[in-house]
């Protein structure tokens, strides 16, 4: 989905910075993205991870100036019960759903406010409003990653900034997926570029319409 | 706000029938939308009334054929505390505010069923999801309203008719709210014309990734 | 559950006026408090009736005097789609899933404001937070009916009068519904007695630290 | 408050361990509960790193036995804006608010679960359901805590732990918070009492009637 999102900006001329732990990924995106004529550079950081984020940020704006969007998609995943998490691996997932999204923001923030305006949009999931069985793992990194959205929007909205909170509500149609669920139709699953296109719109709403958050559901999809 | 959603649906060449209790004012949305080189009709209704709004959809279906597509704006609105508020008043305004919601899908879905396509478009406010004080004439309603697109989303969806709740945090920008409130700053208020941008995206969404139900609110609005 | 919460009362003093439609069940309530040695009143009322209403309180009143608490337990439930759904019946669930709260809440509180104290409590369903495929006739009144208990909560809290919803989210334990799923085991119910309980917890709470909603559920109910 | 939630349940004759940071203020109350004949121990951890608080249930189990009941309440808190908030901070903040939870809740649950029985209270605020301006270090940890027992009563409920999350709506009635805002009455306070009695409550629930999420809130607080 990163990718699909990243071609949709950079198809309307946006240069776009790839964050990444690794490279091999991005840069079959980047490669995508600059046969379709656009512009797009890798950057590995760890999201969870304070001076990974700042370096990264930092090359970020010395290459390519500063963001005027950011999209937080990160996340980590790991279905178990309480007991059967370890405390690392809860605390790991916590800091890439999560922590991320707050040492991104507070990196992108500065150069929006002092233009007074740009976009941060956060991906949540069904687990963001919702702690199931087995997902506290998902859940609780999910969870605060809606509580930051919601209270960056009300700190910097009034200057400008667009922060939206997408729950991503279904599974994303990519090979990974189709691989793990190969029964599933595909009028129960998200189309990534269908997505890439909800991001765009919102980064393109005017202030006096902001959505703060939305729902995304591929139709066949229960709720 | 709903002359504006008219207008823009008109412009991507939709027929638009103009459903209102009174004609003046839907016979100027018209005049608007004819000279734009749209066409647009009026059918006059109490939305709260069982046989009005089906009298009005049979007139519909016969002159313009069966809607693809239903916004439903119509909505009644007293502030005053529960004792304050006489109980013809309170069941007339979610008459309003509610049932005529119910109605008017009833109306639409069974064409829709035929087709596989098709999309109900709900209007909610801060008040579909808190109760004020003062506010329980709204919120009985407007919570209402919201339930109603929620079954109706569970219900036929996965037959291909998207529904939508759209809660409107704020004021609309008209003449009139301009009147009641002149020290606002447009800051604070919703366009109509960006509002009815998001509608129509709403519309054009592919059922890979439907939205169920977004906020809308203007950036210098408090929340 | 009426039953149970009204012996639960009657055991601690409380004189109780059971209000239903028909007198029948309401007579044997009655019976087995006087048998604990407790007192109550049988009135009948079609809760979505305002003239019926208006009358049941007066008679109350002159009868008892003014309530000092309020529980509000009707309900009417149709599990239909909205297209099998007849506006009739929609609107007479309504009528008793939400209009009758208000209608009631109007005749305590002028005494209770009154006095300074008060207690409403009124009851909801796992449909007052969802509304689900085939359950818009539930779910649009009990979505209202958690609006009214908001607004009211916040209009006559400050004023003592203590406002709370109680979301019972499963099956009650009677002969009716054992009847109807005679496979369910008992932890999968809601105990009357135990939930009679709850509302008597909920009436005893001190204003410092008062409840406006919470939920009940069976400890082995899936949600 | 923790100290009147101890003092509540040492006087139904449970043996209560005082977990804390440090071991001054947890000797008072250990104090006072001997005072009124009750039994108390003081253990200290930091309530956010996994070794600590392993260590100190170690030692609570070996002189206690099992726990029964935790309640977890550890909070911290600083007010400041995203970009006022240091990852450092931030983090920290998240490791007491949330992450603590979750290292207690995975002490006490094996012998519950051996027993069948057990109660886990975690302690949220208006922060668990809303992330304000300038509030993200407390709201992206009391969202997570939240998330954290909706998982937990999903996963353990059924096997007979009650799990429940306490939103605590205003301010509690102490002489450090009395001293913050001498200007706020008193019905505008929770008393630690009361909360301690809601504690109770809560733990004393049958099963059949359990709550999962409940607010309170002084009768005189704005919501």
């Amino acid at each position: 989905m990163g990718a699909a999102v990243a071609r949709r900006f950079a198809r309307e001329g946006y240069t776009v910075a790839l964050l990444a732990r690794g490279e091999a990924a991005a840069r079959e995106v980047r490669a995508d993205i600059q046969k379709e004529g656009g512009r797009a550079e890798v950057f590995t950081a760890d999201a969870g991870d304070a001076g990974s984020v700042s370096a990264a940020f930092s090359r970020i704006r010395a290459e390519l100036g500063a963001p005027e969007v950011l999209v937080y998609n990160a996340g980590a995943f790991h279905v178990a019960s309480v007991l059967d998490l370890d405390p690392a691996t809860f605390e790991a997932a916590w800091r890439t759903n999560c922590l991320g999204g707050f040492l991104c923001a507070r990196e992108v923030l500065p150069a929006m406010l002092e233009r007074g305006r740009g976009t941060l949009l956060f991906s949540g999931a069904t687990a963001s409003l919702r702690g199931g069985a087995r997902f506290a793992g998902l859940a609780v990194g999910k969870f605060g990653l809606r509580a930051l959205a919601q209270s960056l929007a009300r700190e910097v909205g009034p200057q400008g900034i667009h922060v939206a909170h997408v729950v991503i509500d279904g599974m994303i149609d990519t090979p990974r997926v189709r691989g793990m669920a190969p029964e599933r139709s595909a009028s129960t699953m998200l189309s990534p570029e269908d997505l890439a296109e909800t991001y765009w719109q919102l980064h393109r709403q005017p202030p006096s319409v902001w959505t703060q958050e939305l729902d995304v559901r591929p139709s066949g999809e229960k709720f």
